[in-house]
């Protein structure tokens, strides 16, 4: 050891740099070592993060929601959205573009009608004549002919942005809890729902997200998607074998038109509200869209408000069955998206591991879990880190309290995602990267810390070894014209 | 070790109990085996928990100022009072008792004087005749005259109330940052500070919080002290050695009143603000006070806001005086009170370490620095964690996402304090209680988790080893009593 416990000696200068030092190598990234030019754009890199801390408020200890602007016009933020971050592997189908598009693209299609709720929300339906009504809801409307009568759109087109997202002014106000948030965000995945789920929609969606998260620098995704029944204007229904065909010409189509686009890849999710029969008839589906789309097809996962939800535990037998049958079935579980402590919710990190999940969704209850975390390190089990997603849904209200930062000190393996960026109004990964870099780490972090989350993106995705090794070659070369680029 | 990472089989229950069963024996007083009556007790107050968490909203998950009636009515709350708490390790000279004391006692003794300054706070004097004006205040009233004139003198010792304390209804509204926070705390402080400083207050202070704490069920008291001077009504002053008279004295006339109550002992603080000279005369005095007060005297710390104030290693010359004169000073160091990562403060926790502090204060960056934290475990040095003080100087929102969470479920060494309750109008130990049971374990602590920490107050005392034996053997009595009447 550097230190003597019973020393009384004052302190020796050198031992405390070597302190310094050994605790600076734990770290996320600790370990990188930067050339000449990296160097370089590291210190600028540190003034520019200076400024940002010295600056006022300082982003990540504000509601994103309220942070934003200030992100916006942040130089660490124009670096880091330049910057290539490689993957993105903890996004969730409907939630990835931005809902801009939903409105000034998709609902000025033809044959789109909405209605409106008695929860003061909107529906949307695409169909070739007037659809039958809902219960809770007033007649459809052709939006078109709505549009026309009020001759402004722009109200009307804002109040259907607010339906499609959490964002608010005063987010502590309107989201006074943690259940209350959940409820809005359950709500705005079914203003989307109507939209995204129109077959030609459901590829153009698939394509624009692809399209955003390209932009913003990433050349891979990973899609926990639900695969629900899409429709088209007759009420006709596709199912999810349709569905997976679509992504993969889709993603074929993308990357034909971008060719540094490694593509994408499929977690198939169904809500951890149903039941035990109705498990094991999901993880037999997945198993089929496993043997059925194994380029396109990643795993198996659980979504939804894991304090209401059930258990990991509850399913073991359905997710036994994949080993039963000798089935090789990934799994990507959400886990530890919870304050709940000493409850069974409270267990489901340690059983996805006992699962042997590939990845760990979230993971935010680890650091109090030491047993688990070890678990996971030894495993090679990487956490996925949303910090924006974790804040808007109150699990942490000033970033620097996040449990990541106690992960990353300790070069704890995981990746930075965004989870839900099109609800929160967030970028792809940028946002989440600036919250994670500068609220997680502070002066502490480097150029080394986010060259390691980026390598990190490709090193824990789902991608075969061989493409894993290409992707990872790509993105060095991506990396090095950033560094000389940023020092221009 | 208990699982395998490659294994291809669905997880062994038994396996999994064992890693459950492994964690919680790795947590604060997972050691600890409970008698019969004990787990009697335990199951009550598991029960008790249920009901605390279900109840409505969640007290750790809130502000303290707007936690505290909730907490009050809770029967989780009520045990706690009840259960015998061993020692408060870190609390502040003057703010130890409840501020209604010091305006309804105090404020209504002879020749007590108050004036308003141009900030909206009140200073009061003591004094025999008309004193002389202050700068940016206006003239010395004498407040039985005030209060003769003004008949109802309830609005005037209310707003008294509300100048010692931080307590307001909406705390985040009137504290927007740390800074501000900080700064009403000083302000608070100041307004104490003539009436405390008065001699006879100064003992009369003294007495009344040992009764207060030991209302509580506290045994032992370590008190944070800055020995400011003390005035006589003539305006003559007392020294540092009058006050550990004093202090020694009050805690004689206590005990011989109280004999189950064990003493108090004194840490001699000054300013981090101090430049290195002073640094060297204040631990000069120190090492004074600990040659010629030695029952009493424990040791030498710093306090102030740490982000503003001097890191420890800009003070090292001063700091290894005692060392160089071959004297024993133990230090008690805050450190890592902070949100800075990565700065020249946050090198405080490890600084402390090197200069083989008996303590650390707050810790609260602990957790963040691992080798750090390793270091703390190895020497044995544990943590003084004051959770409500952290929540409202703004480290911490929701008390769950207290590092002290991690650190406890790790078995990291630590106590349990209160820093300033009558600044939060918190009770000696048990609101802080409170919140670290329901807020760091949840449902995952037990009446092991509680007794674990009684027991670290006595065992990580600046008691001389024969004087702490005895003391724990004196609490393990009381506890058994209160294991007993809690059943009935
Ligand atoms: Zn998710
Ligand atoms: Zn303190």
């Amino acid at each position: 050891f550097l230190w003597c416990a019973s020393c009384n000696c004052a302190p020796d200068p050198r031992k405390r740099e070597a302190l310094i030092r050994l605790e600076a190598s734990r770290r996320t990234g600790g370990n990188i070592t930067l050339n000449e030019r990296e160097k370089l754009l590291d210190s600028k890199l540190q003034k520019l993060k200076q400024h940002d801390i010295e600056a006022g408020p300082f982003p990540p200890s504000m509601h994103f929601f309220k942070a934003k602007r200030f992100i916006d016009q942040s130089p660490v933020f124009s670096l880091i959205q330049k910057m290539p971050k490689g993957a993105a592997l903890h996004v969730h189908d409907f939630a990835m573009v931005d809902v801009d598009w939903l409105v000034k693209n998709v609902t000025y299609r033809e044959n789109c009608y909405v209605c409106f709720t008695d929860e003061q929300t909107v529906q949307f339906l695409f169909s070739s004549g007037q659809p039958a009504s809902r219960p809770r809801c007033s007649s459809w409307t052709l939006l078109r002919s709505l549009r026309e009568k009020i001759k402004n759109s722009t109200e009307l087109d804002n109040s259907f942005i607010r339906n499609l997202t959490l964002f608010t002014e005063d987010p502590d106000r309107d989201y006074p809890s943690q259940n209350s948030v959940w409820k809005r965000f359950e709500q705005a995945f079914l203003v989307a729902y109507g939209l995204v789920t129109y077959a030609p929609v459901f590829k153009d969606y698939l394509y624009e997200g692809l399209r955003q998260f390209y932009e913003d620098n990433i050349m891979f995704v990973e899609i926990r998607a639900l695969l629900p029944a899409t429709y088209e204007l007759d009420g006709r229904l596709h199912d999810k074998d349709w569905s997976m065909r679509a992504c993969q010409e889709v993603v074929r189509r993308f990357t034909a038109h971008y060719p540094d686009f490694l593509g994408a890849r499929v977690i198939f999710t169904v809500h951890r509200g149903i039941n035990a029969t109705e498990a094991v008839k999901a993880v037999e589906e997945a198993m089929a869209l496993q043997r059925n789309f194994p380029n396109i097809m990643a795993g198996f996962d659980f979504v939804g408000q894991e304090d209401h939800g059930r258990p990991l535990w509850y399913f073991k037998d359905a997710l036994s069955l994949p080993e039963d049958r000798g089935v090789n079935l990934p799994y990507f579980f959400h886990a530890g998206e919870t304050d709940s402590q000493g409850t069974d919710v409270d267990q489901n990190l340690m059983d996805a591991l006992l699962f042997n999940t590939t990845r760990i969704g979230h993971g935010f209850a680890l650091a109090r879990h030491p047993v688990v975390k070890e678990m996971s390190r030894k495993m090679g089990v990487p956490i996925e880190i949303c910090p924006i997603s974790n804040q808007v849904l109150k699990l942490v209200s000033d970033l620097r309290d996040h449990p990541a930062t106690v992960l990353m000190a300790e070069g704890h393996p995981l990746v930075i995602s965004s989870d839900d960026p099109a609800l929160f109004r967030a970028t792809g990964l940028s946002h989440d990267f600036y919250e994670a870099f500068m609220g997680f780490g502070g002066m502490s972090f480097n150029l080394g810390t986010l060259k390691e989350l980026v390598m990190n993106s490709l090193r824990y995705s789902s991608l075969p070894s061989q493409r894993k090794k290409e992707a990872i070659e790509v993105l060095l070369v991506k990396w090095d014209k950033f560094v000389v680029e940023s020092l221009l």
